[in-house]
């Protein structure tokens, strides 16, 4: 299976593009590409470029761009998730992983009541962004903000739509609360293990969440953030 | 948060009931239990039983059926995924545990063209499974197969509706292919990564199964399995 490779915009000068070091010493070693070969770049904001291999030395590798397309692989709708920061750094990232994969585009930790860490790897994070992003083929790198509390994501949103996850049953699904059509821009709020404490939900929905239910089975943070994106996006695509 | 805890149908007696060796223990030492004290306890088979502690040794827990319920936390639809066997057991076991948290009631790792691996753990991927029917407090383990062909397990099916998760974009949706209601039995087909081969797809059509599209990203084979269990059980629930 062929990888798409990236490199964010500042690489790019006209119609060339260096690699970043790791991505290059990927070209090379990995894949043993020749010069004039082909590969995809895509630069993380939207562009996806067909590239051909001009220069590959032990120091750099630099390609030409022979075509651009812009918002391959791309959602039309803008998701943001804020999501509660977990205690198993493992779990965090399968949610992040998997929320590239389906077409996320801001991931928002959140420091919550139950959040019982204070500790989150911004760039060990954003790798794993970084690796899916090129695996799945689409063209955003999905924004990873700092770690912030509920009222200050809640404040600076322009969500057209916001949902909260709630364990309660008798509130509506995903798809009821999104029904009337695709919004421009979704936020969905998922709780860390132990989910939003009743003032949380109170908060959010004081801000214009509808809670929302993911059914009657209890599930693991990171199972409900990417139950939720796939709803949604699936809903809208 | 509290957990449930799992004892087969052959550890219940008329009204009592003895846990496992595993379930004692973490009675006795992790959660500090004393006799009186009230536990849930399903055995796998869609029987939620509500508990008290009768006797309590470092040998044994044995506890009295106060009140039975069925098929608590269960979805209507009864859903079987097919799941190409992975290289990478963690990414297979991430597979496992989401479906059991979503509501798939049966498994079937499958042998196909893109599969790299003949090594299967039965065991370990059945205790996974357990630990993630306690967590989320549903009543019916599902059923883990043996590996089999594509073709013994279409064979074999019951299914009124079958899926096969497939590449190509101009496929309906998961939604759109179950459109016109519910139905009792479900079976959803979903490669290894790599997917799977052409004539695999063929063969699957051939078996009634509809090919379904995921959109436009390329999802790695446990975010495809994960994606199809949600979107199935989310439309049916």
């Amino acid at each position: 299976m062929t990888t798409n490779f990236y490199a964010p915009p500042s690489a790019f000068r006209g119609s060339r593009v260096v690699l970043p070091e790791d991505e290059g010493r990927h070209v090379r070693s990995v894949l043993r590409t020749r010069t004039g070969d082909e590969i995809v770049v895509v630069d993380g904001e939207g562009g996806w470029h067909r590239v051909t291999i001009d220069h590959l030395s032990s120091e750099q590798v630099v390609g030409m761009v022979q075509e651009t397309r812009r918002n391959v692989g791309e959602p039309d709708v803008h998701l943001t998730v804020g999501f509660g920061l977990l205690t198993k750094r493992s779990r965090f990232e399968t949610f992040v992983e998997k929320a590239v994969e389906l077409g996320v585009r801001r991931i928002v930790p959140l420091h919550t009541a139950h959040t019982e860490t204070d500790t989150f790897r911004y760039d060990r994070t954003r790798n794993v962004m970084i690796a899916a992003l090129k695996q799945c083929r689409r063209s955003w790198l999905p924004e990873l903000a700092k770690p912030k509390t509920l009222a200050s994501l809640l404040d600076a949103s322009e969500a057209d739509h916001r949902l909260v996850c709630h364990g309660s049953e008798d509130a509506p699904s995903v798809f009821e609360a999104l029904d009337g059509g695709a919004e421009a821009r979704i936020l969905t709020l998922v709780g860390p293990e132990g989910g939003f404490s009743a003032a949380e939900v109170e908060e959010a929905v004081g801000a214009g969440c509808t809670p929302v239910s993911l059914g009657p089975r209890r599930l693991r943070a990171e199972t409900a953030g990417i139950a939720t994106a796939t709803a949604v996006l699936m809903h809208c695509e």
